[in-house]
């Protein structure tokens, strides 16, 4: 990183407090866990400290860059364009250098970068000043740029007419070039701690799909029935107002919940016709086998996934099974994942049965509530209704 | 925070160009990923600039203070004082109120918190000037204190006679204290991340084992089993000279060798006799349904796991099954495993045989190398040994 101290312009005592904020912003950006906030937060405040009207992050992928441009509330992103130096983020990334340019519509003649008229033409706004800048790692790789458009007067206020920014605009100067350096190596980090985290996480989901479908491996379940169940019960309990740790916890855990079947032998489980009662009784045994198997380990996710295969036959009104519990003496989680799995079962074509019509579903699990399922639920699960059919569009059986 | 500005010593210049080193230890503590050679980062920074002998950090746990001495280059860790306003750090983490005591020896009458003599006389030290400073995270709790002993003269060299070292310490300055104030908060924002991360891979462990051992549920095969073969592999790995990466992912992966067992029909996989040669070409195909089943998932994770389930029972001479791979056509995870997994076989005790004495089982590998393990991964485990024998004795079967 560049030092601050090297400044032509501005105060020690400028510098100072400048520096003071950017200890701040450091910690602010490493504690944001949600990637999407961490982008805008980060252009958020390179555009405080260095008195702009916008800002975008280009991320290194691969040869590409991934374009994210925050402009007020508006979040355009997923953009792409290659990595080449013939732009200017591509030549900051490439080469590790700033770029500082007073006015991208007259840029000298003997650079390899050009600036991309392109943008300013579709999103109808002008930039002039730009300062882009490497996010840089502390192994020294640039993983990406900061680019910040249009430097205004700090005193203004925001001009709302584009012609009126382009006249306002000014160069960046020294020490804001400093600044968004020093920030951007901060958002580096940030990122890469974000994005590490992200990518154990769906480790972890795909270890959990992946070793739930082995468990029922006999029963031909598909890892479709368990990623839209798991889906399911995650809108139904944000729709029930359960904490976003909650919400995760049953999202994580309920595809585990038939994991039990393991216990049952081939002779049952893989029997074509009916069961005898007997039979049944056996077959039954799958939440208690499931509960044992899982609730061995004391993470908080396993002692989840041990409730929730435990209790997830059991019945509203104590009906079900295995304990005949009744009302909220069934666990929350079982209560979310007994409608969860029982309306994609329905909604399923199984080699026993056609999959039902959905309007037929719905009706079908109105007319259980109370009965097998948890009015509050229910309630829960109607006002999710447009993301569970988005979910089941989403995660369609192929074929 | 506190400003560095509102300082009574030290120019605007000294405070520029530490709050510039404060940016850069910001970033260098938020990428690093090892909770240990973090706690000791944060201590080393916290020395060096506040010009201070030693160093401590103690990290709430509940009704508890952890506390981790790092001096020079030993680590004493794991101690624990009851979080109580009597000690300095149970008041600083308690009441988030900073303490710059000039002299221990002499505190004020009235104050509701004791120096401990103690640890001096344990450690033959002698504290005087002790400055102790809230970790505070972002949210605003308090989640640890940091402990700062005997501020130095910065020019002098380090006394090496704790008399010495009475003598020359002198009380923190201000500005000091404003310093370790801010270290201590993006000290406690990166503890926190490393935390959280540790957290999510070690419940991902959690749900390996758990559930590798759900699809060995038939086969009663033990966690102290899968355990005990993961750790081998990871020893072997290590001394291969593997980057922690692949240590990681093999450790991780190991354990899942055998999910493929889910296939096999009850009538094969439970029978209590040998097998006939049709019986054991469907046992055999145990490697293939494990590859089969774990493969579907794309993640890094999953593919190595299906390759070591694919592979673990292959032989360096090509006698194995299923596909007879012959020295390094087999991937060098499964040479590993399949070293890992024999090994721990033979030193546990099954219903069908009993657990062989280590010196028979390491005569036998040796005998067997070449033909069934891989030379260089037999030498691995043989530098290994001393860590393989101490997981041998740490994870015994119960009983």
């Amino acid at each position: 990183m560049h030092s601050l101290s090297v400044h032509t312009d501005g105060s020690a005592a400028e510098a100072l407090q400048i520096s003071q904020r950017l200890i701040q912003v450091g910690i602010a950006l490493s504690s944001e866990t949600d990637l999407q906030r961490l982008l805008a937060l980060i252009v958020q405040q390179a555009k405080e400290l260095t008195h702009c009207d916008r800002g975008s992050l280009f991320i290194r992928a691969g040869e590409e860059l991934r374009f994210f441009v925050v402009s007020g509330d508006k979040q355009l992103q997923d953009l792409c364009i290659p990595l080449s130096a013939s732009s200017i983020a591509g030549y900051v990334v490439l080469t590790g250098e700033s770029l500082n340019l007073p006015d991208v519509y007259q840029l000298p003649t003997h650079v390899p970068y050009t600036f991309n008229r392109q943008v300013d033409q579709q999103t109808g706004y002008r930039t002039r000043s730009l300062l882009t800048v490497p996010m840089r790692d502390p192994s020294g790789q640039v993983m990406g740029a900061l680019q910040l458009l249009n430097r205004l007067q700090p005193s203004h206020p925001t001009p709302l007419d584009p012609d009126q920014v382009v006249e306002w605009s000014q160069p960046f100067s020294e020490l804001e070039a400093r600044v968004a350096e020093s920030l951007a190596s901060q958002a580096a980090v940030a990122y890469q701690n974000v994005q590490l985290r992200e990518e154990l996480k769906s480790a972890h989901l795909e270890t959990i799909f992946c070793l739930s479908l082995a468990a029922e491996y006999r029963d031909q379940d598909t890892s479709f029935h368990l990623k839209r169940m798991s889906n399911y019960s995650r809108i139904i309990a944000q729709a029930m107002g359960l904490s976003n740790r909650e919400q995760e916890l049953i999202f994580y855990a309920s595809p585990m919940h038939d994991v039990g079947k393991i216990g049952i032998p081939d002779a049952i489980l893989l029997k074509p016709g009916r069961f005898t009662p007997e039979e049944r009784l056996i077959m039954n045994r799958h939440p208690e086998i499931g509960y044992e198997i899982l609730s061995k380990s004391d993470s908080e996710l396993m002692q989840k996934s041990a409730i929730i295969a435990l209790t997830h036959h059991e019945k509203f009104d104590g009906s079900g099974y295995p304990r005949s519990l009744k009302g909220e003496e069934i666990p929350l989680e079982g209560r979310i994942v007994a409608l969860a799995d029982v309306f994609d079962a329905l909604a399923s074509r199984r080699p026993y049965k056609e999959a039902w019509d959905l309007v037929d579903i719905f009706r079908w699990v109105e007319e259980n509530t109370g009965s097998h399922f948890d009015p509050q639920v229910v309630a829960a699960f109607n006002r999710g209704r447009s993301q569970i059919l988005e979910i089941y569009h989403c995660y369609r059986e192929p074929g």
